[in-house]
C-alpha cells in the first residue's frame, strides 16, 4: 500500500483534544493553557507542583553522520514513542521546535514523516505558540536597551567598538548579516557595525532551553556578555537591567507545548538552539516534566551523534542533572552506502559491500557512545529499497560491536512498525544497567575538554588553534567560567572538518577558528569551521509558490 | 469609596470562561479558537458564514483634542458597552490592540481604566494572540524578499536606490531608523540605506485592518508598492510573489480576537496601525463581526474627532460600507479646562470661565461630526475633583449646539455609571436618523480631498504644499490612484498643525510636507508635521523595573 505524502497524512490525521492527551499524562484542562483545539502549553504552577515526583526512564535517539540520503532520526523518536504506546507503557516524547524563517526558503518540513509524524504540521512550521516571537522579542529589546544607555549618557563606559549583542529575527535575510545602525544624526544614537542572526542563534534560545524555571530563567539572562567596556571588562545584561523585563517576555515561552503524534502519543515540542554554536535540544523544562509525568521519555538531539548526542550528554545532560538510560543510534541502508562510497544517485542498487564500508560511521558511533556509559541499540529505519542482504550485513556488523540492531517500519505502517524495538528499548531502560558519565570533569581546563571531544569523539589526531585563542580560554578560565562545558561548533557531516570525509575518517586535525563565551548559557563555544549565523534565501524562495489555496489549506509550504 | 489601580482592579476581575463570551453572542466553542482560558479567535469559517445576517447598530466613541489632562475615550467606550448590556441590549465593544514595543519606553496602558476595562490587561499589554508577531514577520519577509531578488540578480530591474519598503520590529529602538544594510561583501548582497518603523506603522497592519477576508487580504499586499525601477515604474509586491506567503503568514492573525470587560460585555480587540500615517481603527473584520453577532457595537478612533472620527468616518465607513448610527462625543471638565487655557498643574481648582472658553473645542467637534450626518451625544467622563457648576457649563454650551449631554461614573462605577448614555445612545440608534454621508466624494481630485478635510474639519484658511507634491498626485491621479481617500497625517493635539493651539484655532494653514501612497491599504497620506514611526526609548525605560515578583506577577509593566 502507497503511503501518501507526509502532509496529507498529517491533514488526515485523526487528532484527540489537546484536554485528552494531557489527560493521558494526568494533567487537568484547567493547567493547560491551549494555543487552538490541537496545542496546548503546561502551567508553570502545575509544574512547578511536579517537584517531588520520580522522573521516568529517559531515551535518547541519534543518528549516524547525516547524509542527503536522510536517516529518519525524528521519524524514529516518533515511531519509537508510539511503539512504546502501543505495548502498553506510558510514554512521551520531546522534540524541538521548528525555525519559521527557513521554511521560506525551502520547503517547511515535517516533524517525523510518513506514518511516525506529530501533528499539527502547519502550526508547527508556522507561529506555533509563539516562543520564538518572544524570543525574538526579548532578544531585540536587549539590543535596544543597550544602544540605548550608550545614547543617554553611556554609565557603564561601553566600548561602541565592543558591543558583542547583536539583533535577530527568524527570517532568512542575508542583508541583515551585517549592517552599520544609528545613521542619520544625533537623535538616532551613536553610529556602530552590528548585524543580525536567526533567533535560533539567539543565546536567549539556548538560555531558554538550559533553564530550570523562570528564576533561572532570570539570573541566566542576567549574565549574558553584552559588551566590553574601555577597560575591557565585560558588561551583562543585569548591568543595564534588562533581565527582568527579558524574563517578562518569556513567561508565557517557558511553558513547555503539548501536542500529539497521529497515533495520541504526547508529544512535547519546545525550543529550538543551534546545534552548532549551541547546544541542539529541547527544552530542560520540557524533559524533565514528560520525565514526571511519563514512564518513558523518547527525545533526540541534532545532527549526528559525534554533535548531537555528544552535546546532549556533555551539555544538557550535565547541567540539568539528567541520564538517559538508553540511546537509539538511527542508521539506513541508503546513508550507510553514503558513508561507503556510493553516490546519492546511484542508491537504488542493491550494494552490500558498500553498505559494509559504510558501517564504519556507525561502529564509531558505537562505541563513542559507549564511552558515556549508556546502553546502545541500533534502529535501522527501513526504506522501501532495501534488501534483506543488506539490512543483514547492518545486523551482523552491530551484533561483533556487541549491541543489536533492529529493522523499523513505523514510517510505512506507524508505531506497530517499531514495537519490536520499544519491546527492548523499554527492557533495557527497565534493566536499569546504564551509568552515565559525561566525557570530560567540569574542572578540566578548557582547552582540554575541547580536546577531549576531538580526540575522544572525533577521533582526531590533535587540535590546533592561534594563540589568540589558548590566551582567550586562559583568560575565562581566569575570571571564573573555566568550569564551563565546550559546545563544538563543527561541520555535522563528517566526524573530522572536513564535511566530504565520510565514514570514519583518521588522521584528521581539528582547527578552532574562534571561541566565545556563551555566559548566560554555560558553555564555550569551539569554533572549528565556517559556522553561519544568518541564512539566506534561495535564487527562487519557496515562498514565491506558498500561498492559500481555493480550500482554505496552505499550499507550498511543504 | 476609593477606586483601586487599574492593575489591581483587572487582576482581580472575575472573569468568566471565553466560551461563555463567545456563547453570549451565539458563536459554539468549536468555532472559538482558543488562546489561553480568557481569549480567542473566531474562526474564518463562522465569520464566513454570518454573511447573510442583518447588521447591529454601530456606534462610534470619538474625543475632544487629546490633552495631558486624559479623556477616557476607551474608559467612555468599554462604560458604554457594559451600560447598554445592563439595559438589557446585546452589546458589543471593538477597540485596537496595544503596540508591545512602547511599553518598555513608559508603562503599559489598560484597555479602558477603573471600573471600566477590558481584561486580560496584562496579556493585550505582551504578546496577546501574536497578530503583531505575524504582521512583523510578514512585512519582514517582504523586504528579505526584496534584497534577495535584487542579490540574485533584480529581474524586475528594482532601483536600488528606490527601494521604499522598509523593515519592521515591535520595538522603540532608535538605533535602527536608519541603517545601512547589506554590509560585508558580495554575499550578503547590494549594499542600501534603509531603516525600521515600529510595527504598527507597517502597512501591512493597515491592510489587515482594512481587509474584508484572505482573499482580499493577498490582494491588497500584492497590490504594495515596494520600489521603483530605472524607469521610475512601480514594482509591487507581486511582481516578486510575495504576497501569497505573506497571507498565509497572516491568516490567524486575520481572525478577531475576543475577550470580555469587567462586567463580562464581549470585546473584540483587533488590529492596531498608526493613527497617523495609516486610519488608526480596529479591523473591519471584528468591527463587521460584531455587527452581524450584536445588537449594538461601541467602537472607537484613535486621537481626537478631527483625526480618527474623520478617518473612521472617510477611510473605513467609506471603504468597508459601514455607517454609523450614533456618535458619542467625550469629553471632561479636565480636558476642556486645559482647552480653555489652565496649565496642567492648575486643573484642581473649580474654574468655570476656564471649562466655558475650551468648550470652543468641542464645539467644533460637534458641528464636524454633523457634518457627517450622524447624531452626535457627549459623554462627560466624571473625574472625581468636576463640580456641578462646571458640569453644568457644558451641559448648557452642548445643548445650545443642539445635541445633550450626559455625565458618566463608569471609571468609578462601572456599566451602571453609563446607563443613561447607554439609554439615550440606544434610542438614538433605534431612531434610524443617521443619514451618514462621508466629507467628499471619491472622484474629487486628491488635493481637493486634502483642502476639503484642510477646511471641513481644521477650519483651516488653506492648504500649501510644494509644487513637487502637487506633481506627485497628479501623477498618482494618471496612474488610477486618484479615487481613494487622503489620510491626514497631522499632530493630534489641535485643529491646526501646531500643537499648541489648544481650543478652536483659526486662520491657520496646514502645511503639505509629502505625500505617501498605501497603494494596499488604499489611502494617500498626507504628511502635515513631524511624523515619527519609529520611537526612541527614554533615558530610563520601563523596562528596567519590570521584573516578575516574588508571587509569579508581572511588576513594573503598569
Amino acid at each position: 500500500m502507497p503511503v501518501l505524502p507526509d502532509i496529507e497524512i498529517a491533514r488526515a490525521a485523526d487528532k484527540r483534544p489537546i484536554q485528552d492527551i494531557g489527560a493521558q499524562l494526568g494533567i487537568p484542562p484547567e493547567d493547560l493553557v491551549p494555543y487552538g483545539h490541537d496545542k496546548a502549553k503546561v502551567s508553570q504552577g502545575f509544574i512547578a507542583g511536579l517537584a517531588d515526583r520520580p522522573m521516568g526512564k529517559l531515551i535518547l535517539v541519534t543518528a549516524i553522520n547525516p547524509t542527503p540520503a536522510g536517516e529518519g532520526k525524528t521519524t524514529t523518536t516518533v515511531g519509537l514513542g508510539d511503539g512504546l504506546s502501543r505495548i502498553g507503557r506510558n510514554a512521551a516524547i520531546c522534540i524541538r521546535e521548528a525555525s519559521l524563517g527557513p521554511n521560506f526558503g525551502l520547503k517547511g518540513g515535517a516533524a517525523g514523516g510518513g506514518h511516525a509524524q506529530i501533528v499539527p504540521m502547519e502550526d508547527m512550521n508556522l507561529h506555533f505558540t509563539g516562543d520564538f516571537h518572544a524570543i525574538t522579542s526579548a532578544h531585540n529589546l536587549l539590543a535596544a536597551m543597550i544602544d540605548n544607555h550608550i545614547h543617554w549618557g553611556n554609565e557603564q563606559n561601553i566600548d561602541l567598538r565592543r558591543v558583542v549583542w547583536r539583533r535577530v529575527l527568524d527570517m532568512n535575510d542575508r542583508a541583515l548579516r551585517h549592517v552599520a545602525s544609528a545613521l542619520g544624526g544625533p537623535a538616532n544614537g551613536f553610529p556602530r557595525e552590528t548585524g543580525f542572526d536567526i533567533t535560533v542563534a539567539s543565546e536567549v534560545m539556548a538560555i531558554l532551553c538550559l533553564a530550570e524555571n523562570l528564576a533561572d530563567l532570570e539570573e541566566r539572562l542576567g549574565a549574558m556578555i553584552i559588551a566590553y567596556r574601555h577597560d575591557k571588562t565585560p558588561v551583562f545584561a543585569r548591568d543595564i537591567d534588562a533581565h527582568g523585563a527579558m524574563t517578562v517576555l518569556l513567561r508565557d515561552a517557558m511553558q513547555p507545548n503539548l501536542v500529539q503524534t497521529l497515533e495520541h502519543t504526547p508529544a512535547f515540542v519546545h525550543g529550538g538552539p543551534f546545534a552548532n554554536i549551541a547546544h541542539g535540544c529541547n527544552s530542560v523544562i520540557a524533559t524533565r516534566t514528560a520525565l514526571k509525568l511519563a514512564d518513558y521519555v523518547v527525545t533526540e538531539a541534532g545532527f549526528g551523534a559525534d554533535l548531537g548526542a555528544e552535546k546532549f550528554l556533555n551539555i544538557k545532560c550535565r547541567k540539568a542533572n539528567l541520564a538517559p538510560d538508553c540511546v537509539v543510534l538511527v542508521a539506513t541502508v541508503r546513508a550507510l552506502k553514503m558513508n561507503g562510497g556510493v553516490a546519492k544517485d546511484a542508491l537504488g542498487a542493491e550494494d552490500t559491500e558498500a553498505v559494509r564500508a559504510g558501517c564504519a560511521n556507525l561502529g564509531r558511533h558505537i562505541r563513542n557512545l559507549k564511552q558515556f556509559g549508556v546502553p546502545v541499540v541500533v534502529a535501522i529505519n527501513h526504506f522501501t529499497g532495501d534488501t534483506d542482504a543488506e539490512l543483514n550485513v547492518i545486523r551482523d556488523y552491530v551484533a561483533a560491536e556487541g549491541a543489536e540492531a533492529h529493522v523499523c517500519t513505523h514510517w510505512a505502517e506507524g508505531g506497530v512498525g517499531a514495537e519490536a524495538l520499544a519491546t527492548r528499548v523499554a527492557e533495557i531502560a527497565d534493566a536499569g544497567e546504564a551509568q552515565f558519565a559525561p566525557l570530560y570533569p567540569d574542572d578540566m581546563p578548557l582547552w582540554d575538554k575541547i580536546g577531549s571531544v576531538a580526540k575522544g569523539i572525533y577521533h582526531a589526531e590533535g587540535v590546533i588553534a592561534d594563540q589568540k585563542v589558548l590566551d582567550q580560554l586562559a583568560a575565562w578560565e581566569a575570571e571564573g567560567y573555566g568550569n564551563l562545558p565546550v559546545c563544538m561548533a563543527k561541520t555535522q557531516y563528517s566526524f573530522s572538518a572536513d564535511p566530504t570525509a565520510l565514514g570514519a575518517p583518521e588522521g584528521h586535525v581539528i582547527p578552532v577558528r574562534e571561541v566565545r563565551l556563551s555566559a548566560g548559557a554555560g558553555f564555550v563555544v569551539a569554533i572549528c569551521g565556517d559556522i553561519m549565523t544568518m541564512p539566506g534565501l534561495p535564487r527562487r524562495p519557496a515562498a514565491e509558490s506558498i500561498r492559500i489555496g481555493a480550500g482554505g489549506q496552505v499550499e507550498g509550504l511543504f
